[in-house]
């Protein structure tokens, strides 16, 4: 028997770029990805089990009150959460599984989950920060003071994280990314097979 | 002001290839070695400051009563220690500084140093272990029996250690040891300046 993956989970405020940083994991074979469970209606292109797990309100009520879901939430009137068995059947597979998830909801996966890892997505500067926020030209300027002052109290629990990757550059934070989870996958506790394996070879 | 180095404490049963493998991190930049002091005498083309720091027994003692050394053993009637200035300075040159040492000692280190990262070398098999002994062609069999009796007492306090690197190939090893660095390079606490940076941008 082999070991197992580990669950990554990856933060940060509003504007850090860590969505684009997700998108271009998922081009590395090692990582998969958390696929959230919702009652909205699927939009045209979504795809079953490949952007969301969609159900109806009473099957998600039900896994929910089984503790199925690793977090969930309410918005626009619609349910969304985080379902644990595919987390789980991924890990299994030994794969490094992607959740993108905001700073509050990341510390309570934290306490839930151990050996999860969380890291948290900087932008390199908060004038870096506010400059993509005007730049998206989708949010009134109330909405970017309001974002920008989010990210300020983000940024405080930055120390409730065990890995801080500066996103300056897509492509280098993305490299980060894969040097930590290579690393980690280096821990005692996530090689007790391989470890009782060489102690046995005698 | 920039955040420091840390020290990399690279320990393993006698025969695991540690000494090889801290011979091969020797040609990466950012590492630096922890160079011993001694009251032995030097040997032909030793020297000082470079494979040992040498002194004089009261020296030595002196150092030692200080405070000055990290860990201190005698041998042979010789004193050996490893000098704590040279270790600050090189973390302030923001290296990662090498130590390599036996599986005790490096725990001992551990519990004084904050912040500093261990990492336990082991053979792929106790088998390859015995057969890189035997293969030395330098020690008695008793002495291998010893040596082979002593790696899997050491083994057992593996769980003690950060990061374990299995060493069947010297340049994966020393691959992964990088990677190892690289990673812990992303600590919160290792970017405290760097944090106070970016959120003071504002």
């Amino acid at each position: 028997m082999s070991d197992e993956g580990m669950l990554i989970i990856i933060s940060g405020p509003s504007g850090s770029g860590k969505g684009t940083i997700v998108k271009k994991l998922r081009k590395i074979d090692d990582f998969a990805f958390s696929i959230s469970m919702t009652t909205r209606e699927p939009r045209f292109g979504e795809e079953h089990g490949v952007d969301y797990f969609f159900c109806d309100r009473n099957e998600f009520i039900k896994i929910r009150d089984q503790g199925g879901f690793l977090e969930h939430a309410q918005f626009c009137g619609n349910l969304y959460g985080t379902p644990k068995f595919y987390i789980d059947e991924q890990i299994k597979k030994e794969k490094f599984v992607v959740l993108e998830i905001d700073v509050n909801g990341a510390l309570q996966v934290k306490e839930k989950i151990d050996n999860c890892i969380l890291i948290f997505v900087i932008p390199p500067s908060i004038d870096e920060l506010k400059k993509r926020l005007v730049g998206r030209n989708t949010e009134t300027p109330q909405k970017i003071m309001d974002r920008l002052a989010r990210a300020k109290e983000e940024v405080k629990l930055i120390y409730g994280y065990d890995y801080i990757v500066v996103n300056d550059d897509v492509d280098t934070a993305v490299k980060k990314i894969n040097t930590i989870a290579k690393a980690e996958r280096l821990r005692p506790a996530r090689n007790k097979f391989m470890i009782k394996k060489i102690i046995g070879g005698d």
